[in-house]
């Protein structure tokens, strides 16, 4: 019996990228998820990605620290921004200095350890209309590097990449995503995609991330495992 | 008076960065250096990388700390490999895993956080002979993908990149570099290059490392600064 194929998953304890450990799983990856603490406001997201790893049967979990949030510069890291509660034109502030380039290091580095050939990361379209590092010629950027810097790059074939970034939901709504999870096995109860739970874990409802989730599980038809805090509306 | 132009200098406590953190200084760059603290087997570097940017003018200094040691892979990180002492074919044991991806990526997200511009590295040709993430083609690969990556990147008009990668010992030889340095004001017996340094922070004299450095001096006619251990012949 031959080994299944092992994949690095980057896993952030919400609604994408759980999709995207289903998706890689289905395909019939050994899954390897790897998180990070890198000065969240919220810890909560990394219990939930522990909690999706084991329900979706990851091979191995991992959390890295990351001293990201010492650099300042991201609502989501500096307590002194604002979390915004309305939609805004252009990059929003919850943006993380470089964070898709330093995740996809970080897992290119375990993938590299691991002999494993695939990276699978949860970008998708919505994302892509705000973050300069969602975008799809960004993850060919990376995947192009990728290769020139590891050995197993270097070793391949010309034309070949040996390394492959896998964005399996750039193409998709948030209601597309949905379904394509509850198609694969995702429970969405799990997953956090707040920007500001409670500490009870509850979603805020407000937020950028909680509007797109909502919006996606009405969209989808599929009823929302979302349990948001009272005031929410 | 204009501001000074502020430059992201990735310092490891060798004789390489140290190099170019004195090139971007002369270039007229205020400094931010940064250095890693990642599972080595040596904190003495990080001492080395303190020293060298104080006495080089850094406007400030990091040390950043990673968990790429978490992953293994390496000499450098794994106790389990022990250090050649003779020249091997390919790419050597004690590379670390996508590390100048990991690093430039944190840099990148420092000077994202800077509004910086400019990224130094010191990698070079002799490196480029066994570690794929010192190569020419890497270094433009990581421009590439900095500029797709960040808010500076997606503002900047076509055609000019507003992040540079800049590798300025890259075509240059461990006496070139020496002599370059000499002239912008390095003091090499601040530097550290050995693998395997004794608790005094002597050289072995015997490592890859200490034997590039050591005919480095030869060939560029200055006298070797390095303290070696009393065995190293």
């Amino acid at each position: 019996m031959a080994a299944a194929a092992k994949a690095v998953i980057l896993l952030s304890g919400g609604l994408d990228s759980a999709t995207v450990l289903a998706l890689a799983r289905q395909q019939g990856f050994d899954c390897y998820s790897l998180s990070f603490s890198y000065g969240q406001r919220h810890a909560l997201e990394l219990d939930a990605a522990a909690r999706v790893a084991a329900s979706l049967g990851a091979v191995e979990h991992r959390v890295m620290p990351l001293s990201l949030g010492a650099l300042g510069g991201s609502a989501l890291t500096d307590f002194g921004i604002d979390v915004p509660e309305a939609p805004a034109a252009g990059i929003p502030v919850t943006y993380v200095p470089a964070r898709n380039t330093v995740f996809l290091s970080m897992a290119l580095a375990w993938a590299e350890v691991l002999e494993a050939h695939d990276i699978f990361i949860g970008v998708n379209a919505v994302d892509y209309s705000g973050y300069p590092d969602c975008r799809p010629a960004f993850i060919e950027a990376f995947e192009q590097l990728a290769n020139l810097a590891t050995r197993v790059g270097v070793d391949a074939p010309p034309g070949q990449p040996a390394l492959r970034i896998r964005a399996p939901l750039q193409q998709m709504s948030k209601a597309d995503i949905i379904r394509a999870g509850v198609a694969a096995g995702v429970d969405y109860g799990l997953t956090i995609s707040c920007y500001q739970p409670d500490a009870q874990a509850r979603a805020c409802g407000r937020c950028d991330s909680c509007r797109l989730r909502r919006q996606g599980f009405a969209e989808a038809g599929v009823a929302d495992p979302t349990r948001y805090a009272p005031a929410s509306g």
